[in-house]
């Protein structure tokens, strides 16, 4: 079995709580919600996002209906103190929208966290320190009435500098970090002293947040742990008990909801449950688990699909065809007697509108999604179904921004018929758009071509067919697309968005091998007087054929 | 807000258990596993497997430590009969290991499924139906009394059959579909049928397997019905508890751990959690939980990267990056306080042997990992780290079989020099490996080329060093790559590997644009004298350079 053995590791001890009562409570309203995408999400990226991709999902979450966000860690890096100075100057913060921001406990830290929140009109300071065992002798050396000192002085320190600045209201967050490897008197010391110190009292809220910074116990341990420190913490009326789940064990979903069974008020976490390692919570199924057994969430997921599009972008981490609610594949049934089930489902459906389809948790369309007894296309679909099938039935593979436009056209398409798209008409529409774009509709078409001088300076010859009369143009370059792009730009400047054509990227691939393989080629070109960049097209069984039609694919989108 | 309201749904009622038992037990000791990779996992595929990808993983969950495996529904695919009927007749099944079959309760499908199992020394028929209100009323149209009918009809025809195959161990599992969904008194009755019509005793086991058919409750709920009926079902000692977990609230794993601490003994699940919608239970994860909290979980994931490897080709879908224990960012650290507190926490080890590092649940070494303080590349790196690093420093990206191949080629390097790779020596392997392979150390080398004649009969000219010896071939074939090959294959007949070499994909991409832009080709080779493929592949800034430099280098690694 196993090489390594196993007893190198020892479970946590289980808590003494034989009294707890979270087991029989069931959630009754959504917990108040804290994104932490701009920061744990963003920190745990292979590239963290730049301010651009910062204030896109700033404004996304706000869409979404977060009232607390996290947008950084200002002393420790200055992309994130300009990321809150933009957000605070540029007014991007609506009145009901708070900022939080992360310090460690270190007054030149806390110095600079203040300042970069200067002129905002509400702000939470994140105050953490680790508490656990491993963590106070290996890490940092320290006794633990060296850490109470340390949350007692700094909580001091943010109290003095904060009351330089009553225009600001001012929220302290503290979490004890590493708490679920902590002893549980420590962290309730560490907490009672935070609490204590900042004075937490009526209009003086404090927010004590706990975390599974690692998980390391089944979910049930960590329900145990907060119910003990809720009945515990002084001044709990003055409390917002906070929870932070990662995912190292897969259960930081159950960990959350089993936390606000436990007396938690509040989660963190991340769309689509990006963070370190295995994630922070993912807050989109929380919020949708709490949908589905008849809560209001309090957050906006009718548009999934839009949030998923943002999410992607911003992180350059993919969403897995199996992820709850939003996946690809999670409202797909491939079983006969599924289908068969949902279908008489969907016919005894009653007037009392209560869903009761068999094998869907929820309805599809309460999130902007369909039921798919197979992959299907239509106004709803999202560009995963849309490419599969192109995929699957053509060998096309698009790029993902070519997905984003194609997807564009397909519902606007979608919209206008108000019926399902087949996979063949989806042919139908990609081969309009783009295939058909530098044979048969566009205004520069493609009749024959001639290339000499192979190497470097590749010389091309083509043979155009211009709102029908036949030229030829000349051109060179580096190689074919190079020369064709060269011979456009010159010899048809004068048609709008070819005088300045520029081709952003290219790929080609085969599909199907020997005698039948044939070349695929795409390209996306851009020209100075277009917004954006539009893709072009072409199949051919000559791969340079293939090039120079899917430049001439796209040529003539970018003036249609 | 949510434009469709969430009354529409009602969480189901909580259950009546206040002296329940589980939350404060904990787990001592690693279920019986049951895979329904080949069934559960199977079934919820774009493309179901194939013979052939079937016995790969069936042979893969044997060496992986499973004793029993769900391999099909004979009675409703005739490919699952076939495969049923390999594994027997074959031999492929270890005698320590346990196929199971799953049928519905219909006479025909049961004496078919009979029949596939034929010769088995020892077999598990799978018994399900729906037993919650919905489906009785809305799919099936039956009553309490009629479902439990059905239930001792069929397990009585069952009893009867196998009673005429005594040289086959038979037992029989019953699972109430929908558990999670019905009222509690009616799965017990229906379990309690079962159990009795079976006449479950000493050396007559059955099972009994409750799912979470849709997961519809927080997972403590989940635990509470599993603790219920553990405690009144009939014969309990002659009955094996199972649960079945799905995860459309991304809580399977959290309601298998809290269903062992309420009493199941056993848990069916997928690796990785393939399975219908959001997925089956992740039977990695949880057995790695369990190896993390010390307990041996009788699953040998030493070498997880492998385990990925198998599961990615047969169901051809991706792992996630943040899926715990096996995503490729699970045991990197980002952030700079991480990485000094491992460092501090590697350091401080105690003789003890005892696992004391910070943020890292488990040694990565334990399961064929290292902990990454930022992406890096040894011999235990999986494909995804090496082909992150050549697309973001190179911009090339690699078909996934050709990750396949060159990842083992740096294995073996890594192998030889026991060190780690960085990204300039991982390069450097690229470019000996394949760049040069047409240029510098090949056999065959290119020189120059001229085309002409450019459409559907591409010419081509081609001048070549063989063995430092320049020579000149002619080819025509459909375009450049087409006209190369067959220049190639008439006159270098003589060189094994290509008389018969053949493309079977390529692609192209470009990288950069404007004038510094280059084209990258990638091409799959094969040839009649050779087993499996090659990949070549060339960057140029002429794509049909690229294109043919490209298959010189697969042509040379073909007859390397």
């Amino acid at each position: 079995m196993i090489a390594h053995p196993h007893t190198k590791y020892r479970a946590l001890p289980a808590i003494d709580l034989p009294d707890r009562r979270w087991p029989s409570r069931t959630i009754e309203k959504a917990p108040v919600w804290l994104s932490t995408d701009l920061r744990d999400g963003n920190q745990a990226l292979f590239e963290p996002m730049n301010s651009e991709r910062k204030l896109t999902l700033f404004h996304e979450l706000v869409r979404l209906g977060f009232k607390e966000i996290e947008v950084g860690f200002p002393a420790g890096s200055q992309t994130d103190f300009d990321v809150v100075r933009t957000l605070i100057t540029g007014r991007h913060i609506p009145a009901d929208v708070t900022p939080m921001v992360m310090t460690q406990l270190r007054e030149e830290q806390i110095v600079r966290t203040i300042e970069s929140l200067q002129g905002a009109p509400r702000a939470i300071v994140h105050f953490y320190n680790a508490v656990a065992p491993l963590w106070r002798e290996v890490v940092f050396g320290l006794s633990v009435p060296q850490v109470m000192q340390l949350i007692e002085r700094n909580v001091r320190l943010l109290k003095d500098l904060t009351a330089q600045h009553p225009e600001t209201e001012w929220i302290l967050q503290y979490s004890p970090e590493t708490f679920c490897m902590a002893e549980l008197d420590v962290s309730l010391q560490a907490c009672s002293i935070a609490i204590e110190t900042w004075d937490a009292g009526p209009g003086r809220p404090v927010i004590i947040n706990l975390p599974t910074t690692v998980e390391v116990s089944t979910p049930n341990v960590f329900a145990d742990q907060i119910e003990w420190m809720h009945r515990r913490l002084p001044r709990r009326e003055h409390v917002v008990l906070s929870v932070h789940p990662h995912n190292d064990r897969g259960t930081g979903v159950a960990c959350a909801e089993q936390a606000l069974l436990a007396g938690a008020q509040r989660v963190e976490g991340c769309l689509f449950g990006n963070g370190e390692r295995s994630g922070n919570l993912d807050v989109v199924t929380l919020a949708l688990n709490l949908y589905a057994n008849g809560i209001d969430p309090q957050l906006d997921f009718s548009d999934i699909a839009a949030v998923a599009r943002v999410a992607e972008n911003c992180t350059a981490l993919p969403i897995h065809p199996r992820h709850p609610y939003v996946g690809d594949l999670v409202f797909t049934a491939f079983s006969g007697s599924h289908q068969d089930a949902i279908r008489k489902g969907f016919a005894a459906q009653k007037p009392d509108g209560l869903w009761r389809v068999p094998y869907l948790p929820i309805d599809p369309q309460d999130i902007g999604r369909t039921y798919d007894s197979i992959v299907r296309v239509n106004s709803q679909s999202g560009k995963g179904g849309i490419a599969f099938l192109l995929e699957r039935d053509h060998g096309i593979v698009m790029p993902r921004r070519m997905q984003v436009e194609f997807s564009a056209i397909v519902q606007k398409h979608a919209d206008a018929s108000e019926t399902e798209i087949s996979s063949a008409a989806l042919w139908n529409l990609f081969e309009r758009t783009y295939l058909a774009s530098s044979t048969q509709n566009g205004r520069v078409r493609y009749l024959s071509h001639q290339l000499s001088n192979p190497d470097a300076t590749q010389e091309i010859l083509l043979e155009l067919a211009v709102d029908g009369i036949a030229i030829h143009l000349n051109g060179t370059g580096n190689g074919p697309i190079a020369a064709t792009v060269n011979a456009l730009r010159s010899g048809l400047a004068g048609l709008a968005g070819l005088e300045g054509l520029r081709i952003d990227s290219y790929e080609e691939r085969s599909i199907g091998s020997g005698a039948q393989a044939q070349a695929w080629a795409i390209v996306e070109a851009a020209s100075p007087g277009v917004a954006g960049t539009r893709f072009g097209a072409a199949r051919h069984v000559n791969i340079v054929t293939a090039s120079i039609l899917a430049v001439l694919s796209a040529a003539n989108r970018l003036h249609s």
